[in-house]
């Protein structure tokens, strides 16, 4: 049986790890603060970020990294983007030769503009790397509730591996070898999510949120197809899936940003209020910047961008969108 | 200035008729019912169907189809997929040679399992044909909200036409050159949203929800691919848009039906309790036939008939399809 070290322990990384331990995996977990496990591991529940589901014994937290890392065939990061370099990074003394690494965060790095598999390939180790993404609330699967999600790494038998690890009757795993896109497809995401809670946030209605998400992934993927990622994985779980999930729901962070934004908050307002880090608005600029810099035609994200930047108020950047000269569908704007 | 006739005075004829009519175009609406047109015609609103948005006096009723259909340059037919065949044919020996046809209907014809394209072609005329589809609640349209459309013709000049012919700065037209997909995509979406009350109402979540969206437009877009239509007309407004307009808003009579289901309602009483039409049941058939003709695998599409057959309950259903064999993304199941 598979030795499983995870690191986080966030809502996702604890729905995780509480959906193998189900399926009878022993499963270690890095908390880094000290009195944060000790409590956790004493009332066998993750009361702040996933309050309601217990732990059960197969669960151990540890503050010792080394312990959770060495010797395990299996390791997990589920630690928020911005993290992942450092906590790969000190972790690579300790990682077996023979584990695969997941990682289940979203994002793009700041300043870098790298994802997340981009920045494991920076750190040396040539582990299978694998991705896993898709339309997944952790209060659901922590839950048990239905959830499907896709398992990508370049490496397809790894992907597979880790489909088989956690797939269970309500956890349904799809592989894709397409790692770039599934990033992507999860990172790009939030953008659209500030878009529609901008677009509710004025008073627009369904049919201008559809459209947003439509027109949305339809940029998402011309970016991704100029990165080296395949268009129809944008259509998957980690793309689509996820898309509407995070712009129909109201818990969504981003959308409660550009909801606000919409109703006439500044950004820098909207971010305060929301207290607390709105992946979008990085991720935005991030988006922006690589589709400056690979001249790919993205209205949507530089309409929000702008927004963000205060050179724009939402109206006009949605006016803005309605009015541009009419185009082919898909294949023009 | 083109003449426009229009036939049929439900919510979204008569929001496409106060669209154009608020361009300057004159509209001649034909009505079947004498009293609902001369009561119309008094209080200048469609009451019944899209009360609260006045009718301007460029809009015109009239019970006189003849009258209606003569010499237009344009004629919008705004009538169920069902009663589309009846409307067509009676209309045919007024249709001008030059008029452009509009059908904004969407389903497939009971019986003959044919789109409104294909009943056209069966009814002689040679006049051009445009689809108009996409997420367009008729109320939004109709209070001028922010709206994407596609226009969708084999004359990608006629798709034009109309395109310019209804772009405002508030509904923005794209056009496509494949009818057969965005019909198809019009039509098959109302099955996934009786699949996604059935999962809302059984108590299932957001991840659920979104998988269905996810994996319904992949067996949508199979089904488009073996009749002929692109792939990629699945991503855009008529499927991909209108697809999480109708499977997110709790309005839709298919989400409805498909919510009273999940709540262990029959399908026989859900129907019944909703009282009016639930174009997805008869879609549903429609396209379980069309799968086993063209032998598609539409697993969704197949688990919703069985439910509607009463074969199966709803949450065995979605336990049988989150327990199939786990497949590589999208190019298998």
């Amino acid at each position: 049986m598979d030795r499983i070290g995870l690191l986080g322990f966030g809502s996702w990384g604890t729905a995780l790890a509480v959906l193998l331990s189900s399926k009878g995996y022993p499963v270690d977990i890095f908390v880094r603060n000290k009195e944060k496990a000790e409590k956790a591991e004493k009332i066998r529940e993750n009361k702040e970020y996933l309050p309601g589901v217990p732990l059960n014994d197969l669960i151990s937290l540890s503050v010792d990294k080394e312990k959770v890392v060495r010797d395990k065939d299996i390791l997990i990061f589920a630690v928020p983007t911005q993290k992942f370099r450092e906590a790969l990074l000190s972790s690579v003394e300790y990682v077996s030769d023979h584990a695969v690494i997941v990682n289940v965060a979203k994002g793009i790095e700041d300043g870098s503009l790298l994802l997340p598999s981009q920045i494991f390939d920076q750190s040396g180790l040539t582990n299978p790397f694998v991705a896993l993404s898709g339309p997944s609330h952790a209060e659901e699967v922590g839950k048990a509730m239905p959830t499907g999600v896709v398992a990508a790494s370049e490496d397809l038998e790894a992907a597979e591996r880790i489909r088989d690890l956690f797939m269970t009757d309500r956890f349904r795993v799809y592989t894709n070898d397409d790692i770039r896109g599934v990033e992507l497809g999860g990172a790009l995401k939030n953008i659209m999510a500030l878009g529609a809670g901008i677009s509710d946030g004025i008073g627009f209605g369904d049919n201008a949120k559809a459209a947003m998400i439509t027109r949305g992934l339809a940029e998402m993927s011309r970016l991704g197809k100029i990165m080296g990622a395949k268009p129809e994985t944008f259509a998957g779980l980690s793309g689509l899936g996820d898309l509407v999930v995070t712009c129909t729901s109201h818990h969504s962070r981003n959308w409660r940003c550009g909801n606000l934004m919409g109703k006439g908050v500044s950004p820098e307002e909207a971010m305060k209020k929301i207290g607390m880090v709105v992946e979008g608005v990085y991720t935005c600029e991030a988006a922006y910047m690589l589709a400056e810099k690979m001249d790919v035609d993205m209205p949507i994200t530089k309409g929000i961008y702008s927004c963000l930047k205060g050179e724009v108020s939402p109206h006009d950047a949605i006016y803005e969108l309605m009015t541009r000269d009419p185009k082919f569908e898909l294949f023009g704007e």
